[in-house]
């Protein structure tokens, strides 16, 4: 039998990463780390945990037909893998918040390769932390979304979340001040270039692909 | 200065703590955790961890007027820090979903003592891994809340999270099965005692306190 961890290895702060991450990277027999055009952030982020073990690269590029390079992926990691090994693969934030793995997954159970999914920080779990602006108190009801916003689901929502900013911040930035929102962007939680916005005209001004907006209802009390 | 860091714990599993939290605790001065009736959830989960350490108990029973408890806190959190010094703050999954570490830090604050929030691995974050039933695949509208929901929201979601399902199980699973969602009960996630049931009986039969309903709307495909 061969196992393959799916391991989220958080948003992008090296030590947000769990224990169990963590052992699973050091023991794995082959640590495996998507790329996209010659560049993988998991990869980045994990840098130091995987220096010194055999690492693999499987290309994954944006809008080509990724159907195909799931099962080649899964192919590549069954003839990897020998029998009785363990592989790691490293996905940025958590394997189940708008990755890929959950794709992957599939075609290695087609394989017959055996899978479990190890969760990871998110970056909006992160970006709240380091904002103190709470995800969810008692009673709230909390709604992410990436990119395409539904103003019905924010008018009946306490805190919000939206991932992927850069196309619509005015739209976003307009319905949360129409709907009693107060809102900050976070601009690459847990990085160097880390930039934390409450300022309208300054959120509009950045560009950044790596970012998100967080949104509280303000209570009348 | 004082320093206290909020540290997410994550939802059982010793091993979902970040390394972050993890070297935080090793090198914190005072370890403070909540009680509740006698007991610590996040002080159990991170037993191996803070064995050892200078460890501080701190009540905060439910019902009863928790910002009088929040107040007095803080005031014992001030006179056991001393200048230099930092604490580390436990709580259960992480502090910034449905915990009252929020209400901590107003009254720390006002203390002067500086805080900053660890991200923890949440509760519904782990069960997702743990049945790889994604929270969220590209443009996906994912909802989280705490026992009450609302169908109006649920039919605009693509991804749910009911936490606290043990007063309206019923009437939980009936929206879910009338607007297409299939769905998984998570118990204990993480714990010996854990139960991941997808037969509507059986978890309607299910009264635990620690569980979960995670839901995705089935594709048309």
């Amino acid at each position: 039998m061969k196992k393959l961890y799916g391991v989220g290895v958080g948003p992008g702060d090296a030590e947000l990463i769990t224990l169990k991450g963590y052992n699973l990277i050091k023991k794995a027999d082959v640590i495996f780390i998507p790329m996209s055009r010659g560049e993988s952030t998991a990869g980045s982020i994990a840098k130091e945990y995987i220096d010194g073990k055999r690492v693999l690269k499987l290309e994954f590029t944006m809008g080509e037909d990724n159907k195909k390079r799931y099962v080649e992926a899964a192919d590549i990691i069954n003839t990897e893998l020998k029998d009785g090994e363990t592989g790691v693969f490293l996905t940025i934030g958590d394997p189940m918040v708008y990755s890929t793995f959950v794709y992957l997954v599939k075609e290695l159970f087609n394989n017959n390769i055996e899978v479990e999914s190890i969760p990871g920080i998110t970056s909006f779990g992160a970006a709240a932390n380091r904002t103190m602006l709470p995800i969810s108190l008692k009673d709230d009801k909390f709604y992410l979304c990436d990119g395409k916003i539904d103003e019905e689901i924010i008018k009946k929502s306490d805190s919000i979340c939206i991932l992927k900013t850069y196309k619509n911040k005015t739209e976003i930035l307009d319905i949360l001040e129409r709907n009693n929102f107060k809102y900050v962007y976070v601009k690459r939680c847990g990085y160097v270039e880390e930039k934390i916005i409450y300022e309208k005209e300054e959120i509009l001004n950045e560009k950044d692909y790596m970012s998100l907006i967080l949104g509280r209802r303000v209570s009348n009390g």
